[in-house]
């Protein structure tokens, strides 16, 4: 299995994938395109003393930057780490893109060059997010702003195969977002999609809130991708205020800082937990191969552990359970 | 001035809303009508040694529960507490409304009995967030799910008068909930919401993120209900599952317990901040007298700042400075 990764879109590229790319190359049975500019790649390697055999460069010289217009920048910069790892993808030379960077980017290059898997109308994003009860999976988290109730049930679709082939739990539930429980919340969109997931034969528990989204009761919630993008965004934003918060209070005295000192153990744990990150790249459902997007400040274990996340969808073959699960759906819903 | 309290509405209602109730009646010049049943009112005020002369009860013998439908609940259950204060808000019989209960009843009841503000077309709930930086004024959170371009700008135009007159803070900053910074970001809704901000005259600073939500840069963030909603939710359900996770983490070993003992006036400290019930109740924009939403899971001290913020307001004369920030709008806009 070859797993194509773009080394230049992290914050602190190319030396935090390298990194991670190393301890993929250690763990998994996969060999590994480093994608970018060969320089940079060979001085990041020139650190470390023995080379894992399958680990490659493929030569990019060009990157796209995190603020770059994604459709501009990938007609423009053909030759950028993200239009040659996705290449790859499409001449099948590669099983699998990993990418840190320009998000919009990754998504319309996978969309533009690869297409979409037969039957799916809508690329979606995925994420992994971690409750107290267990991972939920929210989909889609900002590559459709403004979509049909029939992308939503696809995404459903598309989620529910992720966890049942990929994270290998039976029979996963299915909730959609609303701001309220009842089957008449909501807007007419959300009434239309809850009416169609309903009928969908998947497991679908019904309307879910954001209160739900880290209880971890539901193993997928589909979104709209403009809701699922602020709720993404705001969860960052108050997990980073409160660790600030929590860093400013524990120094507040001598007391307090013995204190956090001699917790530091537990604090090092919530952070694992809490770290989506750690959990890996976001999937890109629905193209036609496998492309995950990680996080622009990943760590070397949060890009190999996307890298995981790509190896595993390969070697469960999620797409093709995909293709399936909307095709039953497409010939079940025309009857 | 008069504040009407639904005593009904909390998850420990009464006692908690009559704790609150007499903590206000003793720090701030107002005079409270506790409505709700009289009896169990009583028997709350059983339990204090003195009771305040600036409060008196409203009888109210019925309540409307918080999963019951709000429309057709606030038809059905006339004498509910909610019924009874709104219409002492129309009535003029008192300044404000307070209720930790059922929030779409109070919506709608707001809306139906009481009536909006001239020139305002749909109400909004605010609410304040703690943020590293400084709070922020998010609007709307759930009253409005499929607004129009105008309604985000009427919420814009209200929140900075409740920032500047009520908050007291000169030239607040609003932003627009969106998925990207750039101006050419989001959907039809959030451009046109977009270009209509930046023509109003307002200190309008562009598209915000959800990360923006609790860095506390911006004064006042206007969005949809639906995505404000999510928003909220996802931030609470986030904040238990952190809090959840941090305790699990600091039982782990004797030395995280002791650590944590030794901590624990950190964590006091840092609940006090990032809990914004503690900041007071969600003050529910553009009806005709104010009305305020507290958590149904307030504490007293949230119970007792909800009627802070309804004193504040009534004392600022915020409608007064919302209706005519809407007015100078509205010509500015036909011109």
């Amino acid at each position: 299995m070859k797993i194509a990764l773009d080394v230049m879109g992290s914050d602190t590229a190319p030396a935090t994938e390298v990194a991670g790319a190393i301890r993929a190359a250690r763990e998994l049975p996969v060999e590994i395109l480093l994608v970018g500019k060969r320089e940079a790649i060979e001085k990041s390697l020139a650190g470390y003393a023995r080379r894992p055999r399958n680990l490659s460069i493929v030569h990019a010289p060009e990157v796209i930057g995190m603020e770059e217009s994604p459709v501009a920048s990938i007609r423009k910069k053909r030759d950028s780490s993200i239009n040659v790892g996705v290449q790859l993808l499409k001449e099948r030379a590669a099983d699998a893109f990993v990418s840190a960077g320009n998000t919009g980017a990754v998504v319309s290059a996978s969309t533009l060059l690869v297409g979409l898997l037969p039957g799916i109308e809508r690329p979606g994003i995925a994420i992994v997010l971690p409750g107290v009860k267990g991972d939920t999976l929210l989909i889609d988290v900002g590559a459709n702003i403004d979509p049909r109730p029939l992308h939503l049930v696809q995404y459903a679709l598309m989620g529910e195969a992720y966890v049942r082939y990929v994270i290998g739990k039976a029979r996963p539930t299915v909730g959609l977002l609303n701001v309220g429980e009842e089957a008449t919340k909501g807007t007419d969109f959300t009434k239309e999609t809850y009416g169609m997931l309903e009928a969908s034969g998947l497991n679908f528990v019904g309307n879910v809130e954001g209160h739900d989204i880290f209880s971890g009761e539901v193993d997928v919630i589909v979104c709209d991708g403009f809701a699922g993008n602020v709720a993404l965004k705001t969860a960052e934003s108050l997990a980073r205020a409160i660790s600030v918060l929590l860093k400013r209070s524990l120094a507040m005295s001598p007391i307090t800082r013995l204190g956090a000192w001699l917790a530091r153990d537990a604090f090092v744990q919530l952070r694992k937990e809490v770290d989506y990150a750690e959990h890996g790249g976001a999937p890109l459902f629905g193209v036609d191969g496998i492309s995950i997007i990680a996080h622009g400040a990943s760590s070397s274990k949060a890009i190999k552990n996307a890298i995981r996340v790509a190896y595993e969808s390969v070697r469960h073959e999620l797409n093709r359970h995909m293709v399936e699960a909307v095709h039953v759906y497409t010939q079940h819903a025309q009857r």
